[in-house]
């Protein structure tokens, strides 16, 4: 495979405009990257667009009316891993030969659905029996409280230090940042969760541009390098009985390491899929930040806060920056080149040289039903 | 890139199933598929599965029920040629190396609609002033009997050969053949389509199994060579005032050709996207299978019919075969891959050699919104 990089990235900040249709959602996104990339929409050859309740041809439609007709464009629906599954794509298409420069999209408009539930479909059974995602992840976090001893402040201090990143970023959804008081004595929404520790919904867009290594310096002399673009599919828990171990985050976090020739010491900055508090420290362990039941120490040592060993959703992640779905992978890869660059502003990490990205989706615990997509950076 | 070639094809028949939910009818196409493989689902290292409707994550939950997990998953959206254009991503996946063995899933339940029209997007603005797709064709159509003296019996004649067709074929939803006084005798949909001119709603699943140069033949000494595969975006009709000549399938089959390095002589057998009766005149001459204007003499003619010159839509086509819009890519797939190895049946085009596969999505017409995914096979 070719060498593929990324040479342009946008995102419109994420937050809630109900009067906005998704294709005016996505379309400034994609200007900011082809603004940030320094090139002419005519030099895209492909679109990869990432929506999961978008409705159908997003990407024909947010390519439309940038008048950029006639080009192959794909619209991938994976859930919460939409766009970076769309990122995988778009990197295997660029690193085959088959096409210089690629469009990546990710785009959601969440407030459609009135601040309601996602449509359910058909056979989720487990919704209809209560395990809704906070529920699937209030199960977890009451397993890791049982087997590890984390505490409730331990577990509020997630979200206060992804609320304290989120204020320091422009596109953020969630601009204050909260107290671990606040955190606890917001409103309950599923034991051990308070409102504070979910994710919030929104609407959102981003996009990327990667590029070859034949035409990728002389796009942006500071490309960033894709490292690894992983892909799988697999379960959130390990065999029967382990629920705080996701199996698909574990195999996936192995098999992106041995494809980059990294290991999670060498990452320097990393954007994690955050959907619930819990999430967060059940992922520092997934990927070998540090070893099983130790993700409370590690939160409250300040390793993942900024300054210090390797800062976790520096963007705010899913719980500050939000989650309108299809567009959160796109986002955290926007976040992670943007600090591979330098130009993170208030929230830089210094000397961040090597990023991860990693948004799983589908919540089916039991089943085989997730997808997990992780991604490696290097400026 | 490598060669690419079918080993294995599956379907379930076409029809309405309201009390299947969608994974129960996506496996056991993909069983099918397997089973005319001859392989263990093991074998398989990627999926891409095309559905417009089918909600989040369908082919994981599908994968998962066969318990073909861990694989990279990823779904397609794109409208009507959801599953062509997933295709076109898993013949570009083996085609660059990455894999050997990639399965293609389309399914799709309509029947969840109960029979009314398919969600709005919020911006789809044509479908308020009454554009919906029998309308949009139904424009085309009237435009086509201005032009070139078209006659409603004529136009009725497309039904007429593709229900008999559909009456050879058992995966077919229709199965009744009808005359030329039957079709126009029922009820009117949308000037001038009665309803038998109009594909019917329903439910249905296809699968395909794709091998590189390296394995195929081992699986099938009688694997079918794809030698095109095509994706693109643009418009059902050429600049603002040709109508009847869809710039999206008319450049889309001129780089197809050019990409197989055949021309629209050298195809034996051909699908395409009949979703009502005009649309498959449009397309013999989009296709250069006859000069404009000639379209209704091509098909009086017999040309097109089994037996003729180029057998158009043996299977019954979108007409006949019915239209479960995320399936209907693959299981055109599947139909001209039974008849370049001869297993058509009553139906089969004698001394098939090169068939073609035409699906195109979204049916604004003025925009630049449309898919249109093209294939070309050779045995």
């Amino acid at each position: 495979m070719n060498g593929v990089s990324v040479v342009g990235v946008g995102m419109i900040p994420f937050g809630k405009y109900p009067e906005v249709n998704i294709v005016d959602l996505g379309w400034p996104a994609v200007k900011a990257a082809l603004k940030d990339a320094g090139i002419d929409g005519k030099r895209i050859e492909a679109v990869y667009s990432g929506t999961s309740r978008g409705g159908a041809m997003t990407g024909q439609r947010i390519m439309g009316r940038l008048g950029l007709a006639g080009l192959p464009i794909v619209n991938v629906e994976n859930a919460c891993s939409s766009s970076s599954s769309a990122m995988a794509q778009a990197v295997l298409a660029v690193g085959s030969g088959a096409y210089d420069v690629v469009l990546v999209i990710g785009v959601e408009k969440l407030s459609k659905y009135g601040g309601g539930t996602l449509p359910m479909d058909e056979d989720d059974w487990e919704i209809g029996l209560g395990l809704t995602m906070p529920a699937l992840y209030a199960m977890r976090a009451s397993r890791y409280i049982h087997d590890y001893g984390l505490t409730l402040e331990q577990l509020a201090g997630v979200s206060v230090k992804n609320r304290k990143n989120g204020a320091l970023n422009p596109d953020a959804q969630m601009k204050k940042p909260v107290t671990i008081e606040e955190v606890l004595a917001s409103r309950m929404v599923s034991e051990p969760f308070t409102l504070l520790q979910c994710c919030p919904t929104g609407d959102g867009a981003a996009a990327i541009v990667l590029a070859s290594d034949k035409v990728a310096k002389q796009i942006r002399q500071d490309a960033v390098r894709v490292r690894a673009s992983h892909l799988t599919s697999g379960r959130f828990m390990t065999g029967f009985r382990d629920m705080t171990s996701p199996e698909i985050t574990v195999r996936g976090a192995k098999e992106t390491f041995e494809e980059a020739g990294l290991g999670p010491e060498d990452i320097d900055v990393a954007e994690v899929h955050d959907a619930f508090s819990i999430a967060e420290l059940l992922y520092y362990e997934a990927f070998g930040f540090c070893p099983r039941g130790e993700a409370p120490h590690m939160l409250t040592s300040g390793a993942t806060s900024l300054g210090g060993r390797i800062p976790v959703n520096p963007s705010g992640g899913l719980l500050a920056k939000g989650h309108p779905v299809g567009a959160t992978g796109a986002a955290q890869i926007v976040e992670i080149v943007r600090q591979l660059r330098g130009e993170a502003g208030a929230r830089q990490v210094e000397g961040a040289r090597v990023g991860l990205t990693h948004a799983t989706g589908g919540g089916i615990s039991g089943f085989d039903h997730g997808a997990c997509s992780i991604h490696i950076f290097q400026r």
